[in-house]
């Protein structure tokens, strides 16, 4: 038996992660979280029987305590109690699909307690990247992507040697608003922004991938995963979603990987790397699919991708100030108390505001990102 | 020094493989050999100084002793003369770039001198491939194939577990003639069937990729080269041919290879595998590609590839049949003397005739090719 634990285990990567557990039956899931959706939690404690659950919100957590009393699960809260849940003795893997910055100590908790990692919290590498690979190094942890596009890259390099990579070609499905212009972003909805052509997902990452913002965080977390530099990362638009990203050897040999849409599948990879197991579900089929095409990406008009390049190329904390600034900009967005175009804005202001630190410890990132939070309230 | 010795060194595969060994310096070529081209001999003994040269024609070699009297080189001709090159103590790798079933018994010789076998002759695998894979395994040797459909799936299994393979996807071209029905192809030309659409390749197998007799060589070879059933290789059209072929694996995911049209690529992996050297060349570039796409294969017009699997599912002598009876009626086509489907209706009748035999081995082998070749003699 696997033994897991997952970080946001009511959200869309960590029900899935569920979905394989129960697929496969050998993975033992020894602990599970969320903010405050107790309900959920409720039920995924009844069927997978966990040895430990951590709430966030402290009054659900006492909540959950009453409903689930008739069990032997544990409940703990807070920070403290994602801490804890990340360094449980018996995990192999902490499965990190907590969205936002929340989910960085925990992923450091678990590296130090020498779980690998399947990371699906891209706010760990953009913004703590250069703390993060090293010491996933030093206590000899695997960082399995759990991202379609980290995955595929990371499937291509199976069985590769890393100075033979020439470039990483992350492709992208240019959102649902792929081919306007910016004129014509002025108006757009959220409803039009929830439209994503190819993959359910959260709300917030389906907001990302119209911004292009979710583009850039994956170029930015790439550069770290992958140890290439930003010169030698390229994005191309693949309307269809059927190439999840490719990397280009020294030989002009292209490594790509290929599927439908499916996070399962990045999900069941991470838990069992280097092994694949079968997954039931739709199948790729190229007579049905007729054709795969290409574009360059819109980078005057989708602004997150090249923003996003100017904050890894700046590094230090800009990279957290983007996210962070993205991050607000887009709860605001899903509250529609801004249109699409001043996430832009929102993001753009605060890094021209910052002044920049080098080589931020963890307290310092966490302290701009609150920085980054207040500033942006004060003005929006 | 890596050392390797080339039988069949004159010919597309051979000239690209002295490109490669020219453009990496640290490749010694001990051996060379040919038919009876030696204008082509002499040019490639002046230049990488060879210590033998196998020359098929007894004629032939007589005249090329005269011409490199100078040279230390020492000539070799007929069987023996393979054979010997075959064998040579100093090389590890032998690239078998030779068309035709000429080829088996050096290759042959070659796994028992612990040779690796850079694969490049398809007769080896179709006709004989029970006999070839075991040996390999025995004898310890790497089969790294040249092809660069074959090629793809070497690439594409790097670091993967053979049990996880769902199928094979090969691609094809689709040739000069795809969309074309039976009826159109009744009284094509020589010259239109030399006209390939993205590969420059020798006659014989421009020819074979019209017919897709190619794609069915293709796929009698991979069966062996991969241990994957028939019923678990798939060919799919792919008209630009960027896409070399891919490998779908139980979980659903594809892992494909992809570059331009450069058997450099193939070759060159196949000599230093599983490491990769820098190739100059054009790369492959999605914008300007904007589109890949797919076809099921026309294999209602397109005899070669059916034919190829019936005899493969046949197995036995009958694959022997299926490329002799072809290789003959090839060259009958480019000698004029035949049409276009006439190839097919050859094919057909000399395996309709054929009485099988189960697990023939090498004399069987060519006795029953010379019997295909009589056959087809007395009544074409």
């Amino acid at each position: 038996m696997k033994k897991i634990a997952i970080l946001g285990s009511t959200g869309s990567i960590g029900t899935q992660t569920l979905d394989v557990v129960r697929a496969n039956g050998d993975i033992q899931v020894l602990g599970i979280s969320a903010g405050r959706n107790i309900a959920k939690l409720e039920e995924q404690v009844r069927e997978f029987s966990p040895k430990l659950v951590a709430v966030w919100d402290e009054k659900a957590a006492g909540e959950l305590k009453i409903k689930i009393q008739d069990t032997d699960t544990k409940i703990v809260s807070g920070m403290e109690g994602l801490l804890e849940l990340a360094a449980m003795p018996e995990t192999e893997i902490l499965v990190t699909a907590i969205v936002g910055m929340l989910g960085i100590r925990p992923t450091v908790e678990a590296i130090r307690a020498g779980k690998d990692i399947a990371l699906a919290n891209k706010e760990t590498l953009v913004t703590a990247g250069h703390l993060i690979m090293p010491m996933a190094k030093e206590y000899g942890v695997h960082i399995l992507p759990v991202d379609s596009e980290h995955s595929a890259i990371f499937q291509a390099l199976n069985g590769e040697e890393h100075k033979e990579i020439h470039k990483l070609l992350i492709t992208a499905s240019g959102g649902p608003f792929r081919g306007k212009k910016r004129a014509e972003l002025a108006n757009v909805t959220l409803e039009d922004t929830l439209k994503h052509p190819n993959w359910v997902m959260g709300q917030k990452i389906t907001v990302d991938s119209a911004t292009l913002v979710n583009k850039g965080l994956e170029v930015m977390e790439a550069r770290w995963l992958f140890d290439v530099d930003l010169e030698h990362i390229q994005v191309v638009v693949q309307p269809q979603s059927v190439i999840h990203s490719m990397v280009e050897f020294k030989d002009g040999g292209i490594i790509a990987q290929l599927g439908t849409p499916d996070m399962r599948l990045p999900i069941q990879y991470a838990l069992y790397y280097p092994h694949r197991r079968y997954l039931d579900g739709e199948r790729l089929d190229f007579a049905k699919l007729r054709q795969i095409t290409f574009e360059e990406p819109d980078m005057n008009t989708f602004l997150g991708l090249p923003m996003a390049i100017y904050a890894s190329r700046e590094g230090g904390t800009m990279p957290t100030v983007f996210n962070a600034a993205n991050e607000l900009a887009v709860r605001k967005f899903l509250h529609k108390e801004i249109g699409f175009l001043d996430i832009y804005d929102i993001i753009g202001q605060s890094m021209d505001r910052h002044h920049k630190s080098e080589n931020p410890d963890l307290d310092e990132i966490l302290a701009v990102e609150n920085d980054t939070y207040q500033w942006i309230e004060s003005r929006w």
